[in-house]
Parts: C-alpha cells; sequence; structure tokens
C-alpha cells in the first residue's frame, strides 16, 4: 500500500508568494492527513493533487503562526465544499479529528465563533498537555488562557486531553493499520513530534500452492492468513508457515515540529523509515538557531543518525535560503546549502531538502 | 496629493492560488491604510508595490474570516521587520491602529497570544459597537464572548469603544487631512463601511502676484494662504481673494463591507467620489444574494447612483466568476459579466471591475 508525503509549504516565519509555511499531508490508501497547517495551506492543497475533502486528521505540532494559522480558514472552506451532515451523524461520526497542544481548541473556537463561520461537518479537538520540561523559561511572562471555556462550537464535539503516558509518549489513536504517538520536542514554546507506525502487515498467501494443497477457497484463507493452523474436512493439516510469505514490517514516519533539540523523542522515534526534520539555519548560524528555537542541518543529521533513521528530509528553511531552482542574485544562498550540509553528516543520497508541492514516496522497507 | 487604491484580493469566500480574498490599501503621500486583511494578505502585499511597513491603520468591515483571517499573520511578519520600540516610545505612539467589530480585540488578543507571537511594535485595536439593528436574527444562536477580557497583550495599546454618534456615525478619527468615519450597513453580520473624506485643500498662491505686490515671502505667505487679510510695512492691504486660487474641494472615497444594503449609509455615503462596493453574485442570482448577504451588480450600481458617486468599483466576486483576463473554460463565466451588469445600471465608463494587484487612481475632482 502506498505512503505519501507532500510537502504543501516548507518555508519557516512567514509565507511568500513563492513558498508556503509549515503543512505536510502524508496519503495512504484511505487516509489522508495533514500535518501543521500554516496560513495559506488551503491555497497550497488546491495547487496540489490533494483533496481537501479526504484529509480527516490534522496534526498541529505546536502554535507558533507558522504553523497554525491557515488552520481556521482550511476548516471554512473545507466546510462550504462537503455536504451538509444531520446533526445525528456528525456527533456520531466526526469527520475531522484535530490534535494538538493545549490551547488549541481555544484558538479555533474563537476564530470560528467570533467570525460567526459554521462549519457543516462535524470537527474534534482533542488537546495534548504539555509536560513541566516543555515549558520555556517566560512561560509565566505571558498570561494566555489556554483551557477553553464556555459552549462548543455548533459543529464541535467534544475532544479528550491526552497526557503523557508512562512509556513516555502521547498515546493519539490506534486503528486497523496504524499506531500514531506523539512526543515532546524542546522549542520555543511547548511542541511534539509525531510517530506514525504502520503495524506489521501479515504475509502474503501462496495462492498456487494452497490451490495444490486442496485448501478451498474462502474464509480458510483469511484464518490461514492470520496464522492460524487449519485443518482440512480430508484430516489433512495446513500450517501457514508453509503457504504464508514472511510478514512485513510496517513502515515509521515520524514528523517533527520545530526544535534545537528533539532528544526526548530518542527513543519513540528509533529506526524510523523517514524522518522529517527542520533545518531553519545554516551550520555556520548555529548559536542563532539555538536561540530561536531551531536545528542546523548538522543538527538534524546528526539526530537522524542517532535514531537510525533510513532517511531524513529536511523543511522549514529560513526565508534567507531561495528554493531549489531558483535563480540566484547575486550574495543569496539556496537550500541546497542546508542539504549539503545535512549530507556530510548523514551521507549522500538519503537527504532531501523538500520543496513546495513535492511529495516523497515512503518505501516498504526492503525484507 | 495622489491618492491610490491598490486591490490585494477582490474574491469572495476564500482565496485561490489566482487570487486573493478581500484587501484593499488607500496610499497618500504619507498615509498607507488597509481595508480588511483575509488570509494570505500578507503575500498578495509582498507582490505588489506597497511596502508592508509603511501600514499605520488596518480597518476591518467585519468579522468574517475572509476579511479577517490574514490580520494576525499580517502583523507577526511585520514585527518581524520592524525595528523594536522601546517600551517608552510604544505607548507614547502607537505603529498601528486597528479599527473593526466589536470582538476584534478579543480575536486578535487570543490569536497572538496562543501562538505567543511577540509585536515589535505598538497597536491599538478600537473597536466599533454595533447598534441593534446590525445584529442578525440569529445573532442569540451564537454564544461568543466579543468583550476582551484579561491583560493587554505586551505590544497592545489600550484602544477606544466607539458608539454610534447623534449624526448616526462612528466617528474614527481626524488627523490634518483626512476626517474617517464609519456607518452601519447590512449583512449577515455587524458590518461597517468607511468614510474617508479628504478636507478642502487650501487653494494655490500665485506667486508671481505676491512678488509684484511686494510681499516678502515667509510666514505672511502662509497666513494668507490661511486666509487671513494681512497689512504689509508700507501700509497696503493684501486681500487672499486676489492672490490665492480657488480652494478645492477634498476627496471622499467610501469602501463597503459587505452588504445586501448599505441604506444605512446614504447620507454619509453622498457625493463619493469614489465608491467601492462589492458584487458577489449576478444580477439572476438576487435572491441567492439576498440570503447569504450579498449584493448584484444591479444593487451595487443602485446605491452608486442613489448616492451620487461619481465612480463605483466593484469588488468581492463570487469565486464562480474567473479573473478578467483568464482563459474561459466552456461554461465558465468572467467578472466582466458583472461590470457589464453595473455599467447597465451606472451608464458605461464609471464602473471597474477591480483585478488583484490592480491599482486605481482617485482623481482630484474637477473645479
Ligand atoms: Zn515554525
Ligand atoms: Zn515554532
Ligand atoms: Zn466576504
Ligand atoms: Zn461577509
Amino acid at each position: 500500500m502506498s505512503m505519501d508525503l507532500t510537502f504543501l509549504g516548507t518555508a519557516s516565519c512567514y509565507p511568500m508568494p513563492n513558498r508556503g509555511v509549515s503543512c505536510i499531508v502524508l496519503k495512504s490508501d484511505r487516509q489522508c492527513w495533514m500535518f501543521d497547517c500554516g496560513e495559506g495551506s488551503q491555497t497550497q492543497v488546491m495547487k496540489s493533487s490533494i483533496k481537501a475533502a479526504k484529509i480527516n486528521k490534522i496534526f498541529i505540532t505546536h502554535l507558533h503562526g507558522d504553523h497554525l494559522f491557515g488552520l481556521q480558514g482550511f476548516l471554512c472552506t473545507l466546510s462550504q465544499n462537503m455536504p451538509e451532515q444531520t446533526s445525528q451523524e456528525t456527533s456520531q461520526n466526526p469527520s475531522v479529528e484535530i490534535y494538538g497542544p493545549l490551547g488549541l481548541r481555544r484558538y479555533l473556537r474563537t476564530c470560528l465563533e467570533l467570525s460567526r463561520s459554521p462549519i457543516s461537518f462535524s470537527y474534534i479537538v482533542h488537546e495534548l498537555e504539555p509536560v513541566e520540561e516543555q515549558l520555556p523559561q517566560d512561560w509565566e511572562e505571558w498570561h494566555p488562557e489556554h483551557t477553553s471555556s464556555g459552549l462548543l462550537h455548533p459543529g464541535e464535539g467534544e475532544g479528550r486531553t491526552i497526557r503523557r503516558d508512562e512509556t513516555g509518549a502521547w498515546h493519539l489513536f490506534e486503528d486497523s493499520r496504524f499506531v500514531v504517538k506523539a512526543g515532546a520536542i524542546y522549542h520555543r514554546v511547548p511542541c511534539f513530534g509525531f510517530i506514525i507506525q504502520e503495524k506489521t502487515l501479515p504475509g502474503k498467501l501462496d495462492a498456487a500452492k494452497l490451490k495444490e494443497l486442496g485448501v478451498p477457497p474462502g474464509p480458510l484463507y483469511s484464518r490461514i492468513k492470520q496464522g492460524e493452523t487449519v485443518t482440512l474436512d480430508n484430516g489433512q493439516v495446513i500450517d501457514p508457515k508453509d503457504v504464508v510469505g514472511p510478514s512485513r514490517p510496517g513502515r515509521k514516519v515520524v514528523i517533527l515540529g520545530d526544535t534545537h533539540d528533539p532528544s526526548p523523542l530518542t527513543s519513540l522515534a528509533q529506526g524510523a523509515d523517514v524522518l522529517v526534520h527542520e533545518a531553519t539555519l545554516e551550520n555556520n548560524m548555529r548559536a542563532k538557531a539555538l536561540e530561536v528555537g531551531h536545528s542546523t542541518p548538522e543538527m538534524a543529521a546528526t539526530f537522524a543518525k542517532t535514531i537510525g533513521a533510513k532517511s531524513l528530509i529536511l523543511t522549514h528553511f529560513s526565508q534567507r535560503y531561495r528554493p531549489l531552482g531558483a535563480t540566484l542574485e547575486k550574495g543569496e544562498e539556496s537550500v541546497s546549502k542546508l542539504q549539503e550540509e545535512a549530507e556530510a553528516v548523514f551521507g549522500p543520497g538519503d537527504v532531501i531538502a523538500a520543496q513546495d508541492l513535492q511529495t516523497v514516496h515512503v518505501q516498504q522497507p526492503n525484507c
């Protein structure tokens, strides 16, 4: 089954006419999930081949504007293009589930209510409660109310508050194909990385051999595929090992928000097939990067090596770096510099500097 | 002195890659004022010749997303490009004053605080308190808190609450060149139109004649220009009528928010040199337009005639109308249809259907 990551915005800080801010879509067969939604993400979706109405989960890494300010507009536009649900359907079957840090529910509710924006589908905001170590030093200098009060928005369902569990993860959900968790990473504000773990895929049935052994097609096939030893009517015993190929490990995609230190996520992210890591500024601006809570390519590549990632995708580039392929004016630098700096640590070939609207195929592991 | 209106977004509802949502900039010598700030307005500014840092006043007609959702991002980006002020400078000299309906202060404060966005300059939100007749029938079905509570944002100054005065206007401010007021117009939510009245410009001094009469250049010139009769040292009396040309009436620009009925603004808008009026849907969709609180070109043109406007600029077009100059696919219609429908009522030549990034020069009245 295919898994594709599409980068809708690869700039940090603010959008420009030629480059959007943070927004990534992970598409796999029936699932279409968005990670961050900076201003202008809805027009970036329109420029891509992604169907906005297919997006059924949205994950927000942190509440900085370049990851958030497009969310209310995206939902409003989505609402225009979706058939209206009855209120019973709405309450039973939320169309869009949104995961993000504490405060997200209040942000969205305030935006949608003050703009009196009806939402034609149901949405739910599940909030991740940050832990003490994620709070910046100046946390108490600002006084926003983070918890949402008052009534739900007419389109809103009651969300969960998700706390860190004993394994150090925020367990978001599990469905038949994926387990999705979040983990803390350090930034100027509470920030998360998301770990999307595909479940182990059962091996393929050897249809020719089953026929040869006289197994009638039907329910027995799926019992065998699930690993069950079955006895045929003629007494013959079928061992799944003989007719099912090796199970295939699921893929692991790790998408980080902004960070100057993702070390709390080290064990959760271990062995990622793809690591998406920010690389805002070049290596010789490391001090500046740390000051504002960001990473250099070297830092990103080092973390990728630490977790044994198979490939590394860089994004969230400062606007000082022009997109790949842009004509450079004198004195300008391009994102390729950041890619080269990461390759110097991680090795060439397995580093991608993402471009707006680029789709990267997440490979099935070879085994 | 020049006065230019630049249309940064001319679409209604939501932005598309080829067309932004509501945002207009009025530029006149030292003043640069923005009217509405839908999502993506900051990138539209970047595409234009307008310098974002020059914008010192922002007017929001109403809190619908297509007029509002770009505001917090615009301020954040502006903040990155402005030198930091000392807190004393900040409190004495607000860099950006924002005017809009009650609820705007809470919207902005919530967005900026939850995203923990510092603003390097000072800003002030002045709220216009709507009157009963502006409230829609479903006003009580929604329960947003409109008044802002809690502490000011670190960059925020204390704003005024502006109420309708006995003339039926919300008096926003007056400076040496302009008087700016707002008036109620009817829409699905409380909505305003803005009336920018340039003050009468004194006539030009006839320098040759002054020299001939022996008036020494200096302070006397400006006293005469202000209309004062002066007596020279030699006893000669100078009557301003003889040396000052006729005073020139100031221009009047009226910019309306969304509306299906701007009649409460009729007397305030009287004699506008330029009327900017929405025309969301074509004439034969009048019922649909009224249902959603919008106007057809005929409605816009009729109002323009009612107030004796000299010219009419249409904007806020449904995305069903492709921009002027776009290649039309079969069955598609363009904004030119809306222009023609307005011309049929208002007369040809004085109707413009605005295009994104178009600048319209506001003419000095001929007299
Ligand atoms: Zn960021
Ligand atoms: Zn950030
Ligand atoms: Zn509108
Ligand atoms: Zn509106």
